[in-house]
């Protein structure tokens, strides 16, 4: 347990790990820190947190913990703000898509004082903002653990233990190895997503109409990907933008095939790469990553 | 109310209207035809039609309308097995996913004694077969009703009020359009997501172990839309692959934008993107096309 765990930034994540931390107990004080005035208010407003501010320096004051939660173009002017005022010993971490970056910021501090032990809870809706945040958040998520070679093994445990008692499944992971998995799991799912849902909105006004009507068949399950929030999409596209170009180049590859059997009316080999796919969906249900449930618009049970 | 309603295809779709018709009671009679006899057999033993046949023209005997529900490359043998044993007057319907080609099919028939009108509820799950089926999968969905300028009035009116009564919108539309806005709302998704996973499965063993183990956060999303019918996706893309490509060109110049910006690292026009294409979510939350509701992983109301 820790005595004072400090979270920086306090949206749909920040504000659920408030809430988490405060339901299972995990911290004698919580303190919140946030630079808008209307997330500090509704923080107040329902009692998140013992200390709420937008001080940096006053939120991590005595604390043994810090989360970063912000986006990650954010960082740096935090480290800024923040780095002559830690606590000897204390453990800073942060909840980021891309590791790589934000890494170097921190070995770029050469503070020896600190522990920076990076983490990225892989969980999220499509909402933001501390209104959406909920302690369940997190229950039965990976959270991926990224240490440094020299990061002390003691703090490391105290983090794995802490994301465990947050609800997790933790996984500790080389920060490179997360950024590649990455880019293929989440970062270019979106920036498909969001390239598909521009060129829907590429039509005329009437047709717009329409497709929005008739947006059932496919183009909905998009739409909620693109919906997600575009300050944090923006900071993880230029984080891992090397990573993302090369699974896009190959993603494209794979179109450029797709276009050419649909030129030729190749049916066998369309065949092929619809019954191929089906394969990795029932592997990820069975990996317990998604449920063979229908949902909206499906069979309710 | 029909007097026998003959149903050919009984998978996802076909059989989910037996159940609807029976359930609400629309025809006097049901009749069921599938050429697989596991489909047959679990059309019997859960009592879905009054006659379950592979014969098809046992099956239409007396039938006053018909609905193809097979994928689509099954019409021509389909008609070319009943077009002699059509009663006088039937109305003959489908529920395939792309209009032209059939539409052309029934055109070459020139028999005037039957009323050909095509359908297309946009309703259905990322499963397959008769098991998977249920009633209310067309509840408050869309079905576009595609007559040609010289259909009947008096049939068309039939036919819109029985999907009403099945539970569906129902909006009339020229075939060609509805084949183009298809080709975006559900086509283009279909053929991306399709790339999508087979570029996440193009990695080595290892690595795509844990690619599944890390799904969540968007390739998940994926995976279900690409899991759909192998068959009934092939046909589609084969019947409209004129519309396809040419939307495929479009998502693709908008992908060569992206990469682009992302080879700047152009923030702001990342952040661009990501702010327009937000607010179309909204138009479809709005549209009543999805709720603005979590699903698995999220929120538990």
């Amino acid at each position: 347990m820790f005595k004072n765990i400090c979270i920086i930034g306090c949206g749909l994540i920040g504000s659920s790990l408030l809430r988490a931390i405060k339901k299972k107990n995990l911290s004698q004080k919580i303190s919140a820190c946030d630079n808008s005035k209307s997330v500090l208010s509704f923080l107040k407003q329902q009692n998140l947190a013992d200390l709420v501010t937008e001080n940096k320096k006053d939120a991590i004051k005595d604390a043994d913990l810090i989360i970063i939660a912000t986006p990650l173009s954010s960082y740096s002017s935090i480290l800024q703000e923040i780095k002559d005022s830690f606590s000897k010993g204390i453990i800073v971490t942060d909840t980021g898509s891309v590791k790589s970056v934000a890494n170097k910021l921190f070995m770029n501090l050469e503070n020896k004082d600190i522990s920076w032990i990076p983490s990225h809870p892989i969980a999220g809706t499509e909402e933001s903002g501390p209104q959406a945040g909920f302690a369940e958040i997190f229950e039965n998520r990976w959270s991926i653990i990224s240490p440094a070679n020299d990061s002390k093994k003691e703090d490391v445990e105290k983090l794995e233990n802490f994301w465990k008692n947050i609800g997790c499944k933790v996984k500790l992971m080389d920060c490179n190895e997360h950024d590649e998995i990455l880019s293929i799991t989440s970062h270019l799912p979106h920036a498909i997503a969001y390239s598909l849902v521009k060129t829907a909105l590429g039509n005329d006004e009437k047709l717009k109409q329409e497709i929005i009507k008739y947006s059932a068949g496919g183009l909905r399950d998009f739409t909620r990907i693109a919906s997600s929030d575009p300050i944090m999409w923006r900071d993880i596209f230029i984080d891992n933008s090397e990573n993302v170009i090369k699974i896009l180049d190959s993603f494209n590859d794979n179109l450029k095939n797709f276009k050419k059997a649909l030129v030729q009316k190749n049916s066998k080999e369309l065949e092929k790469l619809f019954k191929s796919t089906k394969n990795l969906r029932k592997e990820i249900v069975d990996a317990g990553q998604d449920i063979n449930k229908p949902d909206f618009g499906r069979k309710k049970n």
